[in-house]
């Protein structure tokens, strides 16, 4: 399926990823337009025309406007494209799925992301991505380290009861947990502890499927 | 219209308020359960047994299953309710409205809290709401600060663009960003800037309504 749609995206960016998994998962065809943010081009004038908060991944439609923030691109795509859904299909699944998706970003994903801009040194001023900086806070590096092992306590114990993180369907709420795992691992070095056995099953599951290289 | 559904909640709370006020808006009549966060029912085993997360609101459907997180509450909400819809009816529609309440919330409405968080003096190693324990940072409760205004000065130049949060109509990012100045207002003495003619206006519309007072 192609689309006169454009993703707005960096190869780097965690948050990215999140969005290429989805897309692949879909069998969408996406045209990607690269956004290099070592040359810090984010902040350029022409980016902020289009997302004012300064972060990528962005999806611009085809009429013009444009979608920031993560769940609400995947949002767009599962709507607009039914057809493999990964935001559930009954008002039942749909908050489920989205419940379960927050849960994985806010206590998994943003965690992995505090800790990593409040001692990245390189990050000085600039603790949240966004257009206001903010002074990195040394406290938050470990308390984000506290905060990744007790995601990955928890995601043992989902992962023990059910197939997935939603329930028995892969959904948009493993893409999040996934790309998780594979930032803690890659910027924190904390990856899935030895005996966590549920969720290395599931990992293993997912990694032997080509969209997760995504 | 009545449902077989049943909101936990408390009446202090002010993530239950944006449900209240969601469900006023649409015109469910929907059961509430109180939740007694003063007598921490919030921790008692039949409440967690509805939500691990020992938060208040939880949405539990007639047929069991129990939707935590405010968003997921309100997309059950919108898309078994489908009449005055408050997340949007296209794909575009419930995409953008999606991307705007949760800046509303993550800009706004957890600057607020994590700064109340941090803190109270009753919530010393309670500095995240959730099943684990993490010490107070005093550096964020002034960072806090900081981020609500740097909110409102956001909040501002949207509303001297557009006629609600979201675009021309009112949706779940109105009550969000409501709810956030009033809980900013009242726990921060953080009310809108005297200055900030578009925020003033567009609240006072709000203010007017009925729903708004749930």
């Amino acid at each position: 399926m192609t689309t006169d749609l454009k993703l707005y995206q960096s190869n780097g960016s965690p948050n990215s990823r999140r969005v290429r998994i989805f897309v692949a998962e879909k069998g969408i065809e996406l045209p990607q337009v690269p956004v290099d943010l070592g040359a810090k081009e984010q902040f350029s004038e022409a980016y902020v025309a289009i997302n004012p908060r300064r972060v990528v991944p962005t999806l611009v439609l085809e009429d013009g406007p444009a979608i920031g923030e993560v769940p609400a691109i995947m949002r767009y795509l599962d709507e607009a494209f039914p057809e493999t859904p990964l935001l559930g299909s009954s008002p039942q699944e749909k908050a489920l799925i989205q419940m379960w998706e927050r849960r994985m970003e806010l206590e998994g994903f943003a965690a992995v992301m505090e800790t990593v801009r409040n001692r990245a040194a390189g990050l000085k001023d600039r603790a949240i991505a966004g257009p206001h900086d903010y002074a990195q806070i040394p406290a938050l590096v470990d308390r984000g380290m506290e905060r990744v092992k007790d995601f990955y306590a928890d995601l043992e114990a989902r992962l023990a009861e059910a197939a997935f993180v939603a329930g028995p369907a892969l959904s948009a709420a493993d893409i999040t947990a996934f790309v998780t795992i594979a930032f803690a691992t890659g910027a924190l070095q904390l990856g899935i502890p030895e005996a966590n056995t549920a969720t290395r099953r599931w990992h293993d599951g997912l990694a032997a499927r080509a969209s997760f290289s995504a």
